[in-house]
This record gives C-alpha cells, structure tokens and sequence, in this order.
C-alpha cells in the first residue's frame, strides 16, 4: 500500500514505486534526508536538474493522533548549499499519508519558462501546464480551489519561487484552504521554482488512515500524548492564547531579543509587537479574528491565530515571534499592523519571514533601507513579488543582502540567517546556529527551552557551561521529532512530561509492530544527522563552517554585556559520534 | 635595509619592522600568501577588523630589470572566502621596492565611515584624513596628483572598493599616472574599502635600486633575459601590436570563445572587438592613441596601448582580451568604443573587468538586462558608481549576480567568474579553473600557451589527454613568476626561449647570492600553493570546491561539440604533492 511518488519533470513522467527495503522504517525528515544524501550529487547546482526536491509526511501521519501530520520538504538547499529539510503544518501532509504516499520526489527539471502542476489522487498522479502561473500564493489557491474544490490541499510557490529566489517558501494550505503555513528555510521554493512545478494538488479522496498494528494499543498510546499535551501549561494554553509571540516580552526580559542587527538585547518598544498585545486586539477587533487556531488537522496546541485589522477582517494569521522580531526589533519597526502585512506579503509571495525580514534589518545596517521605515520596507516587499532588483536582493535573504550592502555584520551561519535569539544572551542556541547542518536554525536544537523557559531542566543562558551537551541532545531529539511528522511545540510536553516520549513510542510500536525505546529514538536521531553531515561533507561544507560570524565573539550584547565565548574546538564537538570528517 | 610596513588601521599607527627570518627569500605571492596564512584567522569576516591587506613587490623588484615590478596584493577574498593573490603593474610596486619595503601589511581598520590615505617615503609612513573620499579613481588620482606630484605612485580604491563590493579591485597608477593597472580579482579593493583606507601614496625620493650580490652577473643575466623577450614573437612584437586582444580573433577561430553566456564558441561579429581592429581605429584615429605603450617602467612588452576616440582623445587603455570579450560575445555587445567606455568605468569605479562583464552577461540570461543592449550596460555601470541596488549586484560580480537574477548557469568557481576560455574547448584551462586556489582564474596557469599558441609545446585543447599535467606545471610556474615580481607574459619567452628561465634564475642568484636551481624554483612554485591550499582548507574550502559548474560537464559547446569530460576524481590528481586535505 504505501509507496513513493517519482515525478520526472523532464519527461512528465509520474511513477509509483515500491519502497525500497533500505528506506524501511523511515518518515519525514528522516526520509527526505536519506532519499537526498542519496540520489543527489552533492556537488550539483541547487537550482539545476540534479538536485531532486523530496516531499514526505512523517511516520505517524494520518494516524488521527495529536500533532503528527506535518510536511517534510528536502532538497539540496540553493540558499545553503547544503542539505536541507524544512518541514510544514496544513493539510497536505496527512493528505499525502492517507493516500499511502510517504514520498513524492521531484527529479530534473521541464523546460525553463514552462509551469506545470501536479495532480495526486488515489493510486494516479499527473503532471499538466499550470493553471496559475505568474500568480501569489494566495490568488493561485483561491484559482486552484474554485477547480479542484475544497477538500483538496494545495501545495504552491509564489512568485519568489518562480523567480528561484534563495529566500522561497513552500506553501501549504491550512484547513481553511489559506496557503499559510510554509516549508520556509532554506530556499525549497527556488529548487520547486527551478524544476517548472508551481503547485501540486492533493486530493486525499479515497484514502484512509494509516494501517495500525495494534489499534488499540494506538488508541491508548495516543490518549496519553494527548493527554500529555493538555496538561504542560505551554502546549495545553501559552501558544493558543498569544502564539509563538508570547516569546517576545520573555526574550527582551531575557535580554536575548537581538534588536537593531544584533547590536542590543532589548527592544523599548517590546509591548507593541507582543503576543499579549496581540492576543488583546485580537480580542478587542474581533470580526474575523481568532484566538486559539490550529493549522491542520489533529492540532491540540492551536497556535495560528488570525489577527484582524481594523475593521475586523482577515489581516494575517498571527506573525509567529520569529516573524515579528526580525521585522520589528530587529528592523527598528514596533507596527503590529505592519508587520502582519509583511508576514501576509510573505506568505502570499511565498518567503522565509526569517531570512527576509533578516536581510531587511541588514539592508537598513548597510544604507540600503533606511532603519525603522516601515513605508520603505513595504515597498521593499513589494518589489519582491515585482522582481525589482532591491526586492530580488532582499527576497535572496540575510547573506546575499549583506554582501550586495557590504555589510559586514551579517547574521548567518552557512549562508542563513540567525533567527530571533542572540546566542550571545541565549548560548546553547548559539551552539545549535553553528553547528546544523541546517545552517542557523533555531528549531533544529531549540535550546530556548532550558536556557529561557525552563522546560526540560535549566541551563544558564549566559554561560558557555553544559550548552554543548544541550543543544546536542536537543538536535538529535529534533532529527526524530521531525522525522515522526511531529509538530516541533509537542517538544514542551515530550521535555517535561515523563509519560509523554514513552507515548510517542508506544504509538510507533503499536502501529508498526516495533520493539523501540527511547534509545532507539536517540539512535534515528543521530543517524539522520549522521547522513545530513556526511551529505555537506560531500557538497564541500566542512567543520570550519561550523562557527558564528566573528562578531558574536568580538562584541558584546547589552544588557549583559556578554559574548559567545563556546571556541570553535568546543563547537567541534557536537557531534561526537562521528568521526572528524575528511575530504 | 629591507623592512615591512604594518600599518594598523584602529591606531593610525606605521611602523617599520625588522624581517623576521622565516620570511627570507620571499616576495609577490610567496610573501603575501605566506603572511595571509600566518596572521590572517581563515574564518574571519573578509570585510572585517581580522583579515590583513599585504602589499608586496617581488623579489626582482627595482632591479633594472625588464618586467620585473609587478606588485601582489593578498588578503582572505570577500569574493572567494579564500585566500587571494591579485597582482597588478604600473609604478607603485617598482617604487616600494626602491623604498626597501617587502610588504605593507595593513590591518584592523579605521571606524566605519572615516577614510584615510597612507603616505609613505623615505624611512617615514602616516595616516592622514583621505583627501579624496567619495572620489572615484581618476578624479582621485588627479587631485592627489596636484597635492603630492608626479614623481609619486598611487595606490587607490574607487566607490566600488568603498560601497566594499566583491568584485572591487585596487587600482595603481601607471607612468602617465592613469590609474588603470589593477589588482582586479578576488574583490581586494573591498577589503581596502573595508579598512577605511582610500588611497596609499608612495613617495619614491630618496629610494634607489635594490642592491645586488654580484651586479655583474646580475646584470648579464638581464641582458639574457631581454634578449629571450626579444626574441619571442609574442613578447616582442604580437602583444605590443594588438595588445592582448590579439587573442579574440584566435580564440573564435578555436572555437573557445565564450558566446552568450557560455552557450557557443564562436562570436559571429568577433572582428568588431579584435586585436586587430583595434590597433587599425588607434593608428587611424590617431590623437592620443598609442600602439606599444609599457604600464611600468622596465617594461619590454608593451601591451597596454591607449585607445583614443573618435576625436582622437583618450577613451581608455586598450581593453585586454579578457574585458572585450565579457562585456562584448559574452554580453552580445559588437561595439569596442561601447566597451572601452565600459572598461574605462571599471578602472574609475574601481573593478575587476572579467567579473563585472561577467555579471553582465548573466543578468542578461536572467532578464536582468537586455541581451546585447550596450545603452542598458552603460546605466547599469553608471548604477555600480551611484550604488543602486542593480549596480552594486553587478558590482557584487557574477556570482551575486547570477544568485539574485535566479540564473542556473553561473560560471564560477569558488564564487569567482570565469574569464575568456570556454574550458570546454581549451580543457587545460578548465583544469586550472576547476583546481586554482584562487577561484576561476585564467591567469593561475596558462594553459591557452599550450593548448591554443603552441608555447611551451603542444596540447589538444579538446582531449583530455595531458591536461592535468599540464595545468599543474603552469600553476606551480606561475606560483613562481608571481612571487618574482615578473609580468605573466613574460612567460611566452620562458616557455619557448631556453636561456629565459636560467636567465631569470641567475638573476636571483646573482642578485641574493643564492645557489638556486630551475628545481628550486619548482619547490617554490609548489610551496606558494601548498600554503594557499591549507589556509582555504581552514577556510572551509575543501577539494569538493575544485569543480567547474555542472553544465560545462552536460552541455556540449558547438562548434566542436566537446563536454569537460575531466573528471572530478581526475582533478583532485593536480597537486599531487600535497596529502589529501582533511578537516
């Protein structure tokens, strides 16, 4: 029953195939990386007809238990130049799963100009000239729906992926068929972009959930996560009453909220781009607005809400912390209003918030916008979907930006830019940035947890002890949660429920017949970034790239006055079940 | 007698220094490679306060030689992320050697936004207020020239070097005291910028000729060399006549010259940018044309004619093959006064030539510009000096470029363009492309000699029969030539006189008292890389980099039709004399 999906792009082709036994076992970002390190040269332009863009939902999709449908997305990244696995809520991934469908992977290329779209069904797929080309994600899915109907999902790129744009997203729709939850980091859009694929329709009539081994032993395994979500104070309340924003006010309190390029730790202006504040106008404007939304189906911890404007209608869903911080402390701006727009325009044109709202803040360090300017950013924005060569610069993210501005602060690690925790005020997240294989990513080792929240036991923020140990046991915790299509904010729950992790292990045994333990889950964590190291190595990204950008070390951050002080040997050791790698 | 400068950039302050001994026997690149690798951390920001600027003349340098003052500039590249030699003519490198200074290291750097101009002279060096920021070079030149006078040289960055653009250069005056001999490659001149250092005046009063052991013999052995340079039909006669354009015309016939991005060998309008008709409009035109024209003193040569216009007044120097054939069959521009109107922006603005005409082409593949519009070139040049977002992408180079315009066929390696040989018909040279430490460099080993003129012997441009060997002897010669402070194409002489070589040798002999071999000079050669291999292995530049991009290896280039069929595993075989890398 459960197959791959192989679309040639150059012969438009659609094959179903048996799963090789080598990928037995694998889900998510666990497949998409394996599929990646090993049919993709690593040497090969990321935007050429080598590279294979992977889809694949994780190892309890479709199984009607919490938090598990999320989208793996792989590929060689364009932006990194190395691997790359970027995952995503909405629809499309259960959809892929109750079709039997654990990966769809996107090989060569069709013609430079043409579009296609592919349509996936019970037991047939097919690729046709895209419907859509040339449109916003929004306005693309609003075409395709009036088509296919509602109880497809979709799955598109905007216009910055048909421009292969480094900073372009890959949209999902969310229940509501709003193309708003995105495979955001790396550039995927720009590798769908670079094959001619502007949209892929999934319609998960006919499918079913997943087989399970022992239903009921599921069943009972499910309750328990389930139960566990609902009792920890952040996955059961915190994120559905002010989003991820509710991290704003804690960082600048923390004094980890990198505010104008990364120079202070506090932002003055924290409360108007605050998850509480949002969480009130929300309230206060009312109309179309939501507290408490869940992006696809199966979610308990119902972080998406959707701000309205002024009059009460749909504005954005809410800008996720990353989303507000990079746009606003970060880039001077303390509009709310404003910054959902940019999150709505990102969305629409299908963008990394991060790595954009990033490159706005480095284009202001380097004269390119002026700081703060909200007007100048918009237009900025604008210029994206327009192809101007500001908006193509910003739209190719925080590095590119930097070197077009000769800026010589550039918040990047591997060519991707630092998300919203300055590792210097937060350092075993300063330890996940450097060491990835992701290049910086904070949801690869979310540090955060120990070093602010307290969540899985605590570890000073501020000093370079036991932040190794932690962002290592977080990355390899990461590897498997992504693997299982696990929604990353399960993790409160999985750190400081004891019965939580065993649930989730319960859940795989019972549905595959397994005998894992929580060793077992450590040991997938680790071989995957075994593979994901192994595949940079290749593609020529070494230990030295392994390292924040120097002036983290040399500055330090008020309030606290601190530096990232970890050495590079330190770093080296992250990953200390492999060998030092060679070339 | 003989000392380094350093000039420290956060302190103002110069000072002379004894020469330590492990630097003995060094100059050009041997010297600047060598002090890049010892204090220049590999991982630091090029544009940042770690990365070290060095100056040095060669090791026959003010000797009275022919083609021997020749200045190298090293640095970790903004371009590449590597180390960078870059080497330029005109009078500043004979001068320093006259003054007994071996290198200048400049390092840290001025706060951002201040601007000073070092002067050097007689025993004696400052850092004084630049007197000319915001100046492009020869605005500069000719206001420092009024301050200073005509019997100093000038070293200078333009606005590119300013706005710290990638592929900014260095720029050294001439005899004329023009600035257009420029240390074009690698973006050194961002790295100037990047110090805060605008200009450096090199005051040569009181300076003499480097003394020599045995002058005798030394000045025997020069005499053997002039007559080897004057025997040769190139060095004598072929470039002085047409300049190095001489080469447009031989390389369409070969069918290697880069058309359209690379998409053909052949430019059907090849005669309208040739050596030939360029030397027919200057003798026509008349004015201020010269044929025959030496950029620094001693030289034998005399490739750098002087372009006039139609009204007989400099337009620019002649262009060098390199620069008429990106900005003309590459672009699809058939115009030389459009080009040297180009070429001569380039020497104002302070740029390198091949990776700006190389961007150019390809933001014409990405609809950037228009193929072929010279008017649309010209705004975008124009745009490079006024800092619009579309200039300083070009400016940025062809890599940046071709990231932002989401182009799939970027020609470079280690992010630095390829210059004017398609490494599909003269392999040899995609083999000094792919491997060069440097990045795509033409100029590392000059395999055209024996793949296209039949120096130094005779190797099949289209097989791959004999191509490694010969790129690696030509790296290692060349390693060698520019740590002498000798003019590259001093090397037609060398490859094809036999009494050229020995001549050179006994010219260092008799000069230090040395006991030299022609194998010495190979150990030499052979040192200078291995040096620049470790520090880019520190860099993070491993030999997974040592790679043209893929669609030279997929697409065939008509005429012939040939692929680079020299296999990856096939390069890693150049610098066999180095343990595979590890990291």
């Amino acid at each position: 029953m459960f197959r791959f999906l192989r679309v040639n792009m150059a012969t438009k082709t659609c094959a179903f195939e048996e799963i090789p036994q080598e990928y037995a076992g694998l889900g998510g970002r666990a497949l998409t990386s394996t599929i990646v390190a090993r049919e993709v040269p690593p040497t090969c332009t990321p935007i050429g007809p080598h590279n294979k863009l992977v889809f694949a939902p994780g190892l309890l999709g479709a199984t009607n238990s919490p938090n598990t449908n999320r989208l793996s997305v792989g590929c060689k990244s364009p932006l990194t130049e190395g691997i790359k696995e970027s995952n995503a809520g909405g629809q499309p991934g259960g959809h892929l799963a109750r079709l039997g469908i654990l990966a769809v992977i996107v090989e060569n290329m069709a013609e430079e100009g043409s579009w296609w779209q592919l349509e996936v069904g019970k037991d047939r797929a097919r690729l046709i000239p895209a419907e859509v080309a040339g449109l916003n994600n929004f306005a693309a899915v609003e075409k395709l729906v009036e088509k296919h109907g509602k109880e497809c999902s979709y799955i598109t790129i905007g216009r910055a992926g048909e421009f292969r744009l480094t900073a372009a997203s890959i949209a999902c729709t969310d229940r509501e068929l709003r193309p708003m939850r995105h495979a955001g980091r790396g550039g995927v859009g720009a590798v769908m972009g670079s094959k001619g694929l502007k949209a892929i329709i999934v319609n998960p009539e006919g499918g079913k959930s997943q087989p399970l081994a022992d239903a009921k032993a599921f069943r009972e395994a499910s309750k328990r996560f389930a139960k566990a979500l609902a009792e920890h104070p952040i996955t059961s309340k915190g994120l559905a009453e002010y989003g991820t924003a509710v991290l704003v006010n804690i960082l600048h309190e923390a004094g980890g909220l990198p505010t104008a390029n990364f120079t202070v730790g506090q932002f003055d202006k924290h409360e108007a781009v605050s998850g509480e504040y949002m969480n009130k106008i929300t309230k206060e404007r009312g109309g179309e607005g939501v507290v408490a939304h869940g992006c696809m189906s199966g979610c308990m911890i119902r972080c998406s809400g959707i701000l309205p404007d002024k009059k009460g209608k749909f504005q954005s869903k809410w800008p996720e912390y990353e989303t507000l911080w990079c746009f606003g402390p970060h880039s001077g701006i303390a509009d709310l209003d404003a910054i959902s727009r940019y999150d709505y325009m990102c969305d629409d044109i299908g963008l990394d918030t991060i790595d954009v709202g990033v490159a706005v803040g480095v284009a202001m360090a380097g004269g390119g916008i002026p700081y703060g300017d909200a007007k100048a950013v918009l237009d900025a924005m604008n210029g994206i979907s327009e192809g101007t060569p500001l908006g193509r610069v910003i739209g190719c993210g925080a590095a590119t930006t930097g070197r077009v501005f000769g800026v010589r602060r550039v918040p990047v690690v591997k060519g991707q830019s630092l998300p919203a925790y300055d590792p210097r005020a937060v350092k075993g997240q300063g330890v996940t940035y450097a060491t990835t294989p992701m290049g910086a990513d904070h949801t690869a080792g979310y540090a955060v947890t120990s070093n602010i929240l307290n969540s899985g036991g605590t570890v000073d923020p501020l000093k370079k002890e036991g932040q190794i140990e932690l962002s290592r046991n977080l990355q390899v915790a990461t590897a498997s949660v992504d693997s299982v299509g696990l929604c990353l904010f399960t993790a409160f729950a999985i750190l400081d429920v004891p019965d939580a992790l065993p649930a989730v292990v319960d859940m795989l045994n019972a549905k595959f017949d397994w005998r894992l333990t929580g060793e077992d889950v450590v040991t997938l964590g680790q071989r995957v970034l075994s593979t994901e190291i192994d595949f940079n190595r290749r593609a020529g990204i070494t230990q030295a790239a392994d390292i924040l950008p120097e002036f983290f070390m040399d500055e330090k951050l008020p309030p606290h006055n601190t530096t990232f002080d970890i050495t590079h040997e330190e770093l080296k050791t992250v990953f200390n079940w492999i060998k030092p790698f060679q070339s």
